[in-house]
């Protein structure tokens, strides 16, 4: 392994070790480990040559200036945030990576010809607040003053949380500061922009299927996410003959089997039912009522939109024949980030360059892509990890697969050079 | 309505505010509330003519001797304890009813030529300790060291609890009383018996959709219970393809759709699944582990073994084609109780004399009939409960039931006096 692997590893496992619980890995939003963790890959970005600043909502920014002051800037990162109870690799790897390729290309006396920003976003896993995202929408100048207002488990709010992050004492008169009081503007207008490249572990089993250490990403699926409650009729378990029943369980299981069957027949889709609950709940009662998720994602809106409406028939006519009632809330709706065609190509060519060859992946995982497609073309390299397994301490990419998504990314670096001065 | 038909509603009305919880219905096992039931109770078999005791486990029998000493027993009862927050046709119609019938058939001058025991037993529901029938059992001389030894939340035996009803104290050496200690023996040889009656709420939905106010049991159903479960792999909802799951959920709805097409195909056969928890539990994970309940009944043991090997294929075939591994634990099995014959023939002639047309019926809710019926032959008499409600404060069987309920248990005291006279 070539040394730049070795610092991108070591880096890794320092970083894993940042944490605001003693014994497992969680920094979250504006914490003191999220300082630390700041104030480490900070360092390392020094050491690149890059010029660092933290922003307003503890977004990390290493900047590496072109020659050329009307160049353009390629943004390159991830989250440095963690869930809790984490892995080592859901983040940092594109936050480090990039810093350890220019670390690399300045070893070289390779100069570019556009400028390079390197993001270590703030909070993209949403376990402070409900909400994710707050790193990439700060950056973005996306933040809205719902989200501002949102407080966490202790009653703080996101804009008192960054006041205090920022050294200032929330007023007695506007605790609750707005969007243009805290400067959240943008870091930059489209124009100025090369693109956003965002490496990430996998968190799917698909590389590891095929043998791959890297993919490229087509595009990140959309998601919509329901809450369904479906209403029967509690009965004894011994007294009700079954075709008396009006079981919501029996009705919720037919539901999910058929939930299934749709996601199979259609390529691309996936659909889960992750969590169920049954009223009353005893062992001799029949269920009266369930209440459970649907999460629903496909690359393709449309897709997505025929696989919904193809679920709302089944449940309509299930639900018809059980005579069970049934309620549909939405709980979240994201469209699909298609990647950019130009980037995606460049990513490819670097691919098939160090691994041979190329696999093209849908990210069924939320990124910080998806806000940060709202203000650049985005493209995404994604990183086998083992298992599929994420959100869990046993995450795990291997240090030979994350030295060639290095290489990919250094390659694409020289490549996207090579083209702009051409 | 009769006279005696609304003494059995103002006394099933009185009882059904006899609480050890304000606000609510519960009487537990030799509780305070359960020796006021038991006073309110006792009174009203005296006021029948009845000779009343309470026995060491609390159960109240009231006795009517025959002019001749040398008759044997007919036993009528069921339980006056409740489950918490319970209605108030649970029980009670059981022992209310055969102090009316008796004390109409006394106004009438009518003298029966058996003695006759109405028992109102202290425990059925399980409430209190974990394990039901404690006072048939008691009745029966079959509670065993086992029973004796269980606890109750605040920590105080059965056999404690036993010695503080009646007004002993527990000693410090022996903690434990065991069985004779308590010369907690049988109530009856066999040989004094001439069978066990148990009116009782239907606690379903049959007679209410064949329109009838009453039926008369078949059968007490046997029961298999189980808690199983089902292991496959979590995984991210977003990046993982439907084909490389192994959704435990998904597993389990189908399990729980073929239990229901079982059921549904053999005649007699309930099954249900009453509960039923996810892991990890999360709207975005796949379910990694799912357990859950299963609660099978039918009135032929032969029949419901028959289900339960067609069950236990069902998961065999699922778990091997989904790459699930799953776990049985037997938690509880009861054999069925078939009726007696002559009684049962007997109560249906009464049921035909007063309601034109009787209805055999099984029963699948245990009751105090399933212990009787190892000391005596045992019938039953379901009266019809509204929507099958049951456990529930909504709870309800109408006067003009329970008349219907009273003048078949009056015609079958006459029927079985002349038969035995003759």
């Amino acid at each position: 392994m070539s040394n730049a692997a070795q610092l991108l590893v070591s880096m890794l496992d320092e970083l894993g070790h940042i944490t605001d619980e003693p014994g497992r890995l969680s920094r979250t939003f504006l914490s003191p480990a999220m300082q630390r963790a700041n104030r480490l890959v900070g360092d390392c970005m020094r050491a690149a040559g890059l010029k660092v600043r933290v922003d307003a909502v503890g977004n990390l920014i290493g900047r590496l200036a072109s020659a050329n002051p009307k160049a353009k800037t390629l943004l390159l990162g991830s989250h440095l945030d963690t869930v809790r109870d984490a892995g080592r690799f859901d983040g940092p790897p594109g936050v480090l990576l990039p810093i350890v390729a220019l670390a690399e290309l300045k070893r070289r006396g390779v100069h570019l010809p556009f400028h390079v920003e390197v993001l270590g976003f703030s909070e993209e896993e949403g376990v402070r607040f409900a909400s994710a995202y707050l790193g990439s929408k700060g950056y973005c100048g996306k933040l809205t003053a719902k989200d501002l207002a949102m407080c966490d488990a202790d009653g703080v709010s996101v804009s008192e949380a960054i006041q205090r992050w920022n050294g200032l004492t929330p007023g007695h008169s506007s605790k609750r500061v707005g969007v243009n009081a805290l400067h959240l503007k943008a870091a930059h207008s489209k124009s100025n922009l090369l693109g956003y490249i965002e490496v990430h572990i996998e968190q799917g089993p698909v590389l590891e299927a095929k043998k791959l250490a890297v993919g490229v990403v087509s595009a990140i699926a959309g998601q919509s996410r329901f809450k369904l409650t479906w209403t029967g009729k509690a009965g004894h378990a011994g007294t009700t003959p079954m075709a008396l029943r009006r079981d919501a369980l029996a009705g919720v299981a037919e539901f999910i089997s058929g939930v299934e069957a749709i996601a199979r027949r259609m390529p691309g889709l996936v659909a889960t039912v992750g969590t169920l609950t049954v009223s009353p709940g005893a062992a001799n009662v029949i269920p009266g009522s369930v209440v459970h998720t649907l999460d629903v994602r496909h690359a393709d809106d449309r897709r997505r939109r025929q696989g919904l409406m193809a679920i709302g028939r089944l449940a309509t006519r299930i639900a018809g024949r059980r005579k069970l009632s049934r309620a549909w809330q939405r709980t979240q709706e994201n469209g699909a980030v298609a990647c950019s065609p130009s980037l995606t190509a460049w990513l490819e060519q670097s691919v098939k360059a160090v691994q041979g060859k190329s696999l093209s992946l849908v990210s069924g995982a939320g990124h910080d892509g998806v806000v940060m497609s709202a203000l650049t073309p985005v493209a995404m390299l994604l990183v086998r990890c083992r298992d599929g397994l994420s959100h869990h301490p046993d995450e795990y990419a291997s240090p030979k697969d994350l030295a060639v998504a290095l290489a990919v990314v250094t390659d694409f670096l020289e490549r996207l050079a090579k083209d702009q001065r051409g």
